[in-house]
């Protein structure tokens, strides 16, 4: 197998790199932003259309993919590229993160954990070993260790606690993983304690895994907590492999996170704020529900390139949202992906001319980030919107 | 304006006929069908995936955009093609069979109809010439003239009366109607009634419009019912003017319909079915969350040249439904349509080569048509879902 990862430049002024990462299923520039595709689709989207979009790799999830449609079928079906038909790389998260997320659902020790079903109250349990088990059979081309996510706000003794479960998980992961036409990422964990994070990075990168995720953060912590840890957590990783931070994905953070030297994003926050018509423009966040929009005859971005800018206003958008119809999220959703596969092109031209920095300080004066009360306000709609329809709060969704 | 309606050919052993429609927006092959967007979109798709499926024309809903966004917001937007972004021929139903679906919603007297929104029970009022207004304002290729559409199973005075009525107002839309760029079909209506169809087709031709509607059919009458009321309508129609059967979609009814000589077609039904998860097949209707597709690798329809069949296994759309992800909507609208618009195009072909009588025959005896049970069992589960989600009974959705 070639090289998994190239470095192609360095930021001179700060950690952001440009680079290569080559998969069986082809190779992405980095840095990168994956869409999250829980049960094998980015939800309203073709395949053919995220490329279309730019988007090089897709997440999939272990966890939903093993609830529904199971496993065992996915294999039979040729495993998930061919299942979903997506032919360019593919990213599965363990399915940790979901297992964690279920709360009450679920009962933790160091074999593994034992949860129930968010659909049908089945229990099930799922281990470090039946992880890596299940993302062989779906045959990602980069699959996770499975590790311990506490949620934000837990104290030291149980993040700690949770850290070594995952450093111990780490190593029966890597044992475990057979198939060669995949690589295995670790996990560095640790909460927003710096101490947790030395021990962590330190052990799960004594492991030599070809790439490391930085997990447990953006649970709703500061942002400056977040990219403190974030960079405290990088500072520990080697230079030469690719840097995966997981579930960051609004604009104003993956400038900021690309600067601490991030090569990989993922995040269902673009696709599911597309849905709620939360849709990203030039300069700021913006709901297209807001009646200043309704008798608006130019797109929603001007400027876009999109599919959806190029064929339709912003009255057309808000009257499709008002009317519920389903090619209002279709839109939305190709418009905020752009936003953002495009925001990675213009990042990673700009480290590879040696302007990121003027482009990251442009960026950052120019977009105006959602504030903290907004942000809420959006999930807690969210999260109504899931329970009206009895469904959990996952977070991946 | 070049001439509407040119027939090619005429089959010897049928009154199917093949010819073109031309209008300021292009010209369409007949027979065809046209989907139905009642709010500016037809449901889950984008106007670029119309044009690749072969759809030639769309039916949008003066009824609908009247109450959303508004005749004057769309009048404002430069009309409903540039709306939509829909570049190709448009006609718009007049509102009238809407109106009259509201039931008791609703009070008629010659002059007009005054109805309650079925969103926000507000009260409006519609006449033929106010229909005839929006549809200039909304500026559809071909508008159609308002009409009293009765219930199925009213009594003789009843439809009797309606038809007095649809007559009194096909006059004054016509003497309303101003727009050179657009032509005003009129509606025969009637019933089941030979006596009534008779004094219909009578009336309505001597007001010698550019084309010619059946309406008042398909509206749970018995097939045999439909068809022999069609023949008897159609018989009295013009040859050289185009003919539009109004809420006709089932492939059985396309061809049995097309042998009694009609050119037009319109149906919500192949979309809806297809969010319901009911999927035209090559030999009948199939539902997609039948156990029997969970594995099955093959496409829904392996010989289909749909995206959705070249694509993913009927397994990966029983996924998608049974996890009701957005996809699944879209992958079962383009197979639907496209079904249909393969059809029309065969049923075309085989009358310009004068193979008409054999196709049809051949399609009906490999088509098995939905048995009544079903149908009535899947319209019923429709409406149910309908009142869940606090919409009213509206026939076009």
């Amino acid at each position: 197998m070639s090289q998994l990862f190239q470095l192609a430049k360095t930021c001179p002024g700060t950690l952001a790199r440009a680079g290569t990462l080559t998969t069986p299923h082809g190779a992405v520039q980095t840095p990168f932003f994956m869409p999250v595709g829980s049960q094998g689709t980015v939800k309203t989207m073709t395949p053919d259309e995220m490329r279309a979009l730019g988007v090089g790799m897709v997440l999939a999830n272990t966890y939903h993919l093993s609830l529904r449609p199971g496993i065992e079928l996915m294999s039979k079906m040729g495993g998930l590229h061919r299942f979903m038909s997506w032919h360019g790389p593919i990213l599965t998260d363990s399915g940790g993160f979901q297992v964690f997320s279920l709360g009450h659902l679920r009962d933790v020790n160091d074999d593994g954990v034992i949860f129930r079903s968010h659909i049908d109250g089945s229990e099930h349990f799922i281990s470090p070993e039946l992880a890596i088990k299940m993302q062989e059979q779906l045959g990602a081309d980069i699959i996770m260790a499975f590790d311990e996510c506490p949620p934000y706000g837990d104290d030291f003794h149980h993040i700690r606690r949770a850290m070594e479960r995952t450093n111990l998980w780490a190593e029966r992961c890597l044992r475990y993983h057979k198939r060669e036409d995949q690589v295995l990422f670790g996990i560095v964990q640790g909460g927003t304690f710096s101490e947790l994070r030395q021990q962590s990075a330190s052990f799960i990168t004594s492991l030599n895994f070809p790439g490391y995720a930085v997990g447990g953060l953006s649970l709703g912590e500061p942002k400056d907590v977040t990219y403190s840890t974030l960079e405290e957590s990088v500072s520990l990783l080697p230079k030469d492999k690719p840097r995966y931070l997981m579930g960051v994905g609004s604009p104003e953070d993956l400038v900021e996170c690309v600067a601490r030297g991030v090569d990989m994003f993922d995040s269902a926050l673009p696709t599911r704020l597309a849905r709620n018509g939360a849709i990203f423009s030039e300069n700021r966040r913006v709901n297209i529900g807001n009646a200043r929009f309704k008798e608006e005859a130019r797109p929603i971005d001007p400027k876009c390139d999109c599919y959806t800018c190029r064929h339709f206003s912003a009255a057309y958008l808000h009257h499709l949202f008002r009317c519920q119809e389903l090619l209002a999220y279709r839109l939305a959703t190709i418009h905020n992906l752009r936003f953002i596969t495009r925001l990675m092109e213009q990042i990673r031209r700009s480290i590879l001319d040696d302007s990121f920095d003027s482009f990251k300080e442009a960026f950052l004066q120019n977009y105006q980030p959602t504030d903290a009360e907004t942000r809420a306000e959006q999930k807690r709609k969210w999260l109504e919107s899931r329970k009206a329809r009895g469904l959990p709060d996952l977070e991946d969704q």
